[in-house]
């Protein structure tokens, strides 16, 4: 996505070329799956003046291939830096200043490049990569919304099952089960926190039997490479009118938020406008409001009550507020939304009523 | 694991204090997991000379005082060298020289750490602690066994079910899900290889009818923290005698290579075992013969032809040849083996008659 965006920066910082890499197919790197839509083994160069080229292992040579990427060439992933300094050479491009993102290369591969490249001159792109990642591409919304859909399906054929669950872990390894049946994974292990583990924001599930009360889900799944993102907070059990009230407050705030939403609104006002609504319960809301969606599940911008960042068209985002009483229980409501052509569209459409 | 024997390795590479960190709950670190047992977000160090103490945000604190780690401090995320530099100040530990993991350590971190500590000299301890993991306590050892136990029943479940999947995700989802739903993780994404497919060692499973003919399944979990591996291949449809052989030669490879396997024997000469075994399909065998397992799935040593790994008592390692003819058919057959009293102790125990 948004090579010629990405080389245009790259002009003006006067880099000669940029060096992703990804070593671990269960963890690939962000930025090298964004530009290149490859999610193997392998080294992307992007030069800031031509076109980019990706090298891979043999037995992987033909996956990479099928790219976004045209040039794909073999190289030996022990001499990494060398092969890349090869095609570099061969292409006769300069080298001098080479772009990586800083959070994502180890010394280790900083070492190698010098020892590759000698007295060449390192540029941390990271936050370029990151800005640019934060405003997606129509294609990148298409697929973010097919995603969001498949993910309400799996969630109410969830809800529907609700009772046949025993544990915690039965209700987040269903959710797996689920999304893995249809060729998909998980954006990140789901959160099913009963009773009073649902106090805890980022509890994990355990094989212990399903608590009565108040029971927060969090789940999002990755479709062809980008995350989705939503929680729905269900009852085991009657609730009280204490009960129904917290719920209510929460579903409000979470309202208020996405109504407050829209282009060229600061992130912080969305959060003000949502903290309003808790009033006096702002306080048991300890996390941020929201944050961006995409190759990554947490991307920019961040919807926090401080911060410069400002929403923009094509900026899908989370809205998922929540309040919680230490060691009693918690309450969150999440979606996952998109700004386009300067409206809200909230992309996640599991019923919130509880 | 083992904190008395890395700090003694420190004061001989003359280090003050050694620094793992960890910030990605889905991605811990290895050695940050290995010393302190603790899997969540936060930093570690280990003086060479004192008590080893952990920083973890005040949201985890609770779960990480649960750690082997008796020292444990609120940080704040964002100025984490800054609070390592308070604590060792407070202290009195020295920190001219520190060490760490350069192949885990970003440029970012490299940074931040400069910015905090000054003068500070960084040194590369990723090979010592490769090295120490190794080599598993008996602890490590009751773990990795009572996983493979685990492992073999959850496929042998998968194997009763098998005449009711479909696809090949149907199988590699089920694996999931029956492993999570015991309150545990897989330890990579399980390889589910039917018909021609099964002819790519790394073959991801797709959402497509399984294909008739040899099916490699490649599969693990994690329990408590610590990685398991085994691969079987199963026939779907009848086999012709030419099939039975090539598995058979597999089958005869793999127990030569157990059995080659002994305290003191290099690496090399265990692959030479299973390969002399292979005859002419030695060329289709184009993988290493196995690695170590431990709190990373793939861990020191290394059976592959060349190299100076050695075996020894308490390293826990796979043996997994197979012969790969592209595009036609592929047959692989894995099993955990530990070195114990210079016995091999096959761990894996799913039954390899096809």
């Amino acid at each position: 996505m948004k090579i010629l965006e990405f080389q245009s920066k790259l002009r003006e910082m006067k880099i000669d070329a940029t060096i992703f890499y990804s070593l671990d197919t269960s963890n690939v790197e962000p930025n090298f799956f964004y530009f290149s839509g490859y999610d193997g083994v392998g080294a992307l160069v992007v030069p800031s003046g031509s076109e980019p080229f990706l090298l891979a292992p043999k037995m992987e040579v033909e996956k990479a291939k099928k790219s976004r990427i045209r040039n794909v060439y073999i190289w030996q992933k022990k001499k990494m830096f060398d092969s890349i300094k090869i095609y570099l050479k061969k292409k006769r491009i300069p080298s001098r200043v080479i772009g990586v993102d800083f959070s994502a290369f180890t010394m280790e591969a900083s070492n190698g490049l010098k020892k590759s490249f000698g007295m060449a001159k390192l540029k941390n792109i990271g936050e370029i990569c990151r800005k640019l990642r934060m405003v997606k591409t129509p294609e990148e919304i298409a697929i973010l919304k097919e995603g969001c859909k498949i993910t309400d399906r799996i969630f109410e054929k969830c809800m529907s099952n609700f009772k046949s669950f025993r544990t915690e872990s039965d209700v987040s390894a269903f959710l797996e089960y689920e999304t893995k049946k249809l060729g998909h994974d998980v954006s990140f292990k789901p959160i099913v926190a009963s009773g009073n583990g649902s106090s805890i924001p980022h509890y994990s599930p355990r094989n212990i039997p399903l608590k009565k009360g108040f029971c927060v889900i969090d789940f999002g799944i990755k479709y062809k490479g980008y995350c989705t993102d939503m929680t729905r907070t269900v009852f085991i059990g009657k609730m009280s009118e204490k009960e129904t009230a917290f719920y209510n407050l929460v579903l409000d705030s979470q309202l208020a938020a996405i109504n407050a939403s829209g282009k060229g609104v600061k992130c912080s006002d969305v959060y003000n406008a949502c903290v309003k609504k808790l009033g006096k319960y702002k306080k048991n809301f300890i996390h941020g409001l929201g944050h961006g969606v995409g190759v990554e599940i947490h991307e920019q911008p961040n919807l926090k009550p401080v911060g410069s960042d400002i929403l923009d068209d094509n900026i899908v985002f989370t809205v998922e507020p929540g309040i919680y009483f230490p060691k009693k229980f918690g309450i969150r409501i999440e979606d996952t939304v998109a700004l386009i052509d300067e409206k809200i569209e909230v992309l996640t459409n599991v019923k919130k009523t509880i």
